[in-house]
């Protein structure tokens, strides 16, 4: 916002012509609440009509349940991810209908009942190995409200396991799509399919896949068109996009 | 496509059951052209939406010029990429009808009238040295029949720049964010917008930026969530993702 | 297959000029079955001559054996690679002739005699620490109905230990190379002998080896012909490959 | 110094035209103590003003300890980074006035007061997990007599928690700013504020962060004027950095 | 800045408690010109103190002359970095009062005498290649207001000439060391002198310089405190932050 | 061979037990000629089967005629690679007889009449652009003595053009496949062919390609079984390993 | 050795112009034992002067122990680097009269008197942390039969420390220097001594150090000559280097 | 050297114990020229017994010319590497007798006559593409006093061209060998050899060579005892390491 126009603003309000309501709504994008270590973001919400996520990597147990413990009282929604199973129980411990989903290491507390679009994410993964990081996607996505399919196992070695989904993939309103090793399902999914692909890379894989590397260079240098990516391992990040786009 | 229900199809058109034009239905994803150096895939458009783009980097002048002349004929319209003038001298020769944007280093050619939705796509960029990527991205997705919004020069050293403008970036149904250095636009902007971002990462910069990497890494790290990634300087994938979410 | 290929085909069918079973023929590379959290893919010992291999890294030792159980029933021999001790006993618990080689971390169960063709596989590696991955591509190997001859420990510190070896490494009709460190035995072995050669980088070493790296990027620049290179540590890679070639 | 120089001061000497002490002024930048397996520069305090900090990493608990008690004679006081607990055991053991500060994993020794300059150093981290690096970092400028104010959690995914800030962080004398992932943090900073900013890249973060490759690059090639980095994690050199300009 | 604050500076004005000027400065932080290509801050100066910067790498030497037209007029200095010849005559076609510095690569225009501080500050370089970057500091922080003084060529192969100047060095208020290849001259004046050192590597060297790499990351690592870095060959950073804390 | 066994064939020489022509043969790997700059080792076409092969990076024009010039009086075919046009024109000076591809940047002279072996080498590209690679491979194969299938532009992003394909690329005895940036097709190959599969990544493509890397690790990490790679671009060497392994 | 040679060779023997033993001696380079897992090249000490040294990582204990039981009988001197207190305990278990040196991680086994030469190896190191690798050098060096005179924790930190042993330092034959971090050492003792100066860059540091990459890069790049590298914490290695040219 | 010892001998020559004389040579490592751009460093001579030699990357023609006049005057013989021929055109147009070695890129000029030590020093390298190190090698050790081998052309492609002339290279009294690619003939050559290895890695190569980083790789981590390493393409520095050596 330039000076200008922020002084015309003033000046409106200043002189009558402008009601302050109208003014917050041109100056909103602020506000938070302070836990001490951390800045509950809870207009965000509102503004991006998501809650904010608890990412739990790097934060001892007391302090997601204190988290969880402030954010409470507010009628939200709670997604923790990369939640360890003791994180889980110091959360529960207090907080007794916080759910765990284990394979997807993701807490959820839901505080309202969560209303679902039509359409449906498809959720593509290459390999059993890769079910972890799929999860994460799905229940993410899940959570935020969209229906998913799950399409597991149909990594491109064998590739007409994948032509015998690519069918349903593709009605999905959008694809995510998780490899590891060189990461070429996506690509071929791109190919194949009308609908954006959002690819994540992972760590599987061992050798020159340098902890998820060959996949992700994979992914982003993909010959087809239609294909953005996340961070490795980043199934949280992947649904959200796909819950973005789904419900757009 | 298991050999069970490929048998079942088959023994059903055997036995009457079924057209050949529904089994086609039930087995596309099949076909292309053939013009020596290159199989063109004219069934795509049909397939995704979209005519196959010319990438034209490491082909030489004369092969885009007979791609076009072998495309040519079937009224689709025709985009190539990452063309230097040398290869447009080459096509308009022969195509007079054909268009050079320079800066985004683009051909277009079109045969048919583009027929535009309603939403915009907002494209941002960071500094007026990522303006050729910014603008592939541009031309791209209004090729594909996109409104575009650009806001460029809005980096995050001098955020109010952003901040003036991000009520409108955020009206735009998708945003891409074009940023080199540290790249960390995308991060800026997925914070304060409601809408999916696509981050194109440039190898604007020197050193540490290791032509691009640092802005790469940065977006694929990028605390806020809601940001997809595609390759370095790949303003066309941005633009062409941006295109198919717009369109949903 | 383009689409007229395809409808011709279809066509036929319904016109009695082609049987099914004919098409079916055309249209094989298709088919899996499917046991929840993984697709088993039985056609391609059919399709490319070899069962599928488990590879166990990222599974728990319960999907392992699951994945045993689904199999066991269909009569084809099975190995599970990168199977630790743990895994093997979860599935020799319910399938009690199940073998473990401990050394090269791999369990087979032979439901079928092997027949052996004539000609051997040379297995060279160049120090006492690369034993497992050795030993990986041997038993790999083995399995699939190859002699094979091992010559270790013949590294090029001491290039009379490998030159006192190299007419009976020769005799071999591929020979397999694992070396770690500076990954240079490949490079000696192929100049000196006329068969292709399979270089397997090893992550023995330390500092600038980086995890393999060293011994990786040696063997892909090596100054000989004749040299090609699996991952890092991938003996049962290059076992596999060696009998492709071994079999022809 | 040049041989002419020199001689020039030992002749002065020798011709009773130098004292020995200024001699000795002219002649410094030498000496220190011997306790077997490390050195210590005592003479440290008197040319850079601060007392030689004792860094644990690669140490035995004994072997801190011993340089605790050699230093510990000569009334200056102590600090050592990167220390764990059972280091700090070790010290406390002999020397219970020995403070530890868990979270910044430092030990402090006060032998004398310390005195305060009146400006004060700004602390700002991106996320409650880059708390312990700021800790350390807050600590060690403490220690060496500079006031610190904390403004932790203001990442850049939420702008507006940082802009609250940004005002009362600006009238910091020098800034030090913690971030991990895409450590897009000290690029926001630098471009409101007009004070020197150190910022400290964390390992935060997983995939593309490649233990805090993704932050340092972000940072060195932050697109904002004064912002110089140090190592990742690298919380203490920050804070002594601080220090520096802050006593300036 | 929370909702609440702003309501509340919103009311105060509403209720003609709170004047619209000093509002404007309870929410400075904003406004920029627009000439198309780029905004232009030129509240900048009055933020932080500098003007901005023309950046020209990736400019056009057309569009570096229209912005040093569209500052013109407001009496600042300008000064722009990483200028070849050819954007210098541009320039000075139109501006015949620019100045260019040839081996800084530097162009300045000075509308207004530059006001210097008392302190000086160190610049000291490694070896007689590391001089543009070296200059590209010094002419910078002169523009800025800062005495400089030089120290060239004293890199640690041959420490006696660095001894020779280190009472020197360290009488600035603030030093400035450029090294390339392995980047250790920071380390050493960093262990001997009593000031803030900023460190730049440069891309002098070749090999395992990887271009500036080896420099960069043996700066970073400094065993010695008081060294923060900016990235390869960036002159013009350190000088600013230099300019910034010799003025403090 | 240990000094034992070398002791023994001497001693049986001596003792009239063993002839030097049998000595000889079972102390092969030895001889070579000198023309200054390089010593030609024409014994390798008697001990591989194959002549040796000049290699013209890094030579000058005028050396590698002189080499042809050598090697011109024995009666062998000889191949040169990596051979610009300049260098091709100083050997065909000389030797008329010399050909040049160009595309394939190679030049080959034959003095005897090459046999073909009866089975095909197929050798698959994924793009127009990565044709120079393929084309080096195509004519080095054939030069051996092997007759070629060309499977051009064939990549995964058109996965359809890959099936029409896919059962004649399976009758060559050995498959090569070239595949510039993410390198995926040798992986989709390798699940659908029973024959080895030798992978060129080629260094098409920009930004998180890294010149080659990324599908260089993409083919490293495939999920297919009996895919082994060569260096980035080096189409010869997969062109002589499909040929030492075709005339098995 | 050229095919002519050798057949001279083996006609002067066996025309009896040659004796077997004059003959043995024109072709070593040959023989060694085989004890299964490993072969042991006990003509190592008579063609190069130094036993055979056993390289424990990656070896069990057990294997360690049969190399030291095979090579037991035969009267020479042995040594076993990295070689953790399990695989001692299994030597000493046997081999009463076996030491360990435990900061050094070495084994050895005296079977014969060690004679020393006259001149001292100098063995500097850059801190406490880096004595490991220090002592590796040192003992293995010793052990070969050299004097040394240890100058530890003379980082350039604190470059008086140094320059008060330089003198001593220089008057070994040969130094060894050991430095973590920035591994700046070796370069300043370059530029300061006349005598060989063989770096050993050591993994202690943390973030950009990257487990020694920084140490490497920057003794690669010294700008003193007169600097040779081995591998990151390779004591060992630096330790035989520098006997062999103690010496010589 | 510490203080008390320095005050020690300021005191002793006040005193009259000690003459100036015995004080400089106790305080030498001092002393250099300065030439404004340069500071050239004529003790060096005397203290490392070798002249400063001229590095002219990054250097203008002028100023190598100048360097050349300063240091022209005294007498001593001057070297300068990588010098270009317009260097050496710009020398030589002011200094009649220096003379250019055009292949190693060197130009030196002879003052007084130089002397040669007996010993030679062998310099092996592995294909005629790594010639113009080697000759720098050789160029350099040569203008020291060392006389020459030259084994060129011997990589382990062809290990029998090495083993032809391994009994001479190893009668030098130091070996420098110089290898591309994969880097693999320092392993080879120290394990056959017993006199030092100085190993150069060249950036002879293409793809995985990574401009050198394959072959720095393998010879860092060579399973050979006895090698040590400098930089990439650096022959000068193993030049004068061997001529260090040779002259012990």
């Amino acid at each position: 916002m330039d000076a200008q126009s922020l002084e015309n603003i003033l000046n409106k309000i200043q002189q009558g012509d402008l009601s302050v309501a109208d003014a917050m709504n041109q100056l909103k994008y602020f506000s938070y609440d302070d836990i001490g270590h951390t800045k509950i973001d809870d207009h965000r919400e509102y503004r991006t009509g998501y809650p904010e996520v608890i990412y739990c990597s790097g934060k001892t147990p007391v302090q997601v349940r204190e988290i969880f413990e402030a954010m409470q009282g507010k009628e939200v929604n709670i997604i923790a991810t990369r939640a360890d199973k003791e994180t889980y129980e110091e959360v529960v411990r207090v907080i007794p209908e916080a759910e765990y989903h284990e394979m997807a290491r993701i807490i959820t507390l839901k505080k309202k009942e969560i209303s679902f679009v039509k359409t449906y994410i498809s959720i593509v993964s290459a390999g059993t190995s890769d079910m972890p990081v799929a999860e994460e996607a799905a229940i993410s996505a899940e959570f935020f409200g969209n229906p998913i399919k799950r399409f597991y196992d149909v990594g491109v070695a064998g590739i007409h396991r994948l032509q015998k989904n690519i069918s349903d993939i593709n009605k999905g309103k959008v694809i995510v799509v998780i490899a590891g090793m060189e990461g070429a399902l996506p690509s071929v999914v791109g190919g194949l399919a009308d609908k954006p692909v959002i690819g994540v890379p992972t760590s599987i894989g061992y050798g020159a896949n340098f902890q998820g590397l060959s996949a992700l260079l994979g992914m982003l240098t993909s010959c087809a068109s239609g294909v953005s990516v996340v961070n490795i391992n980043n199934g949280f990040g992947a649904g959200y996009i796909a819950s973005m786009i789904n419900k757009l």
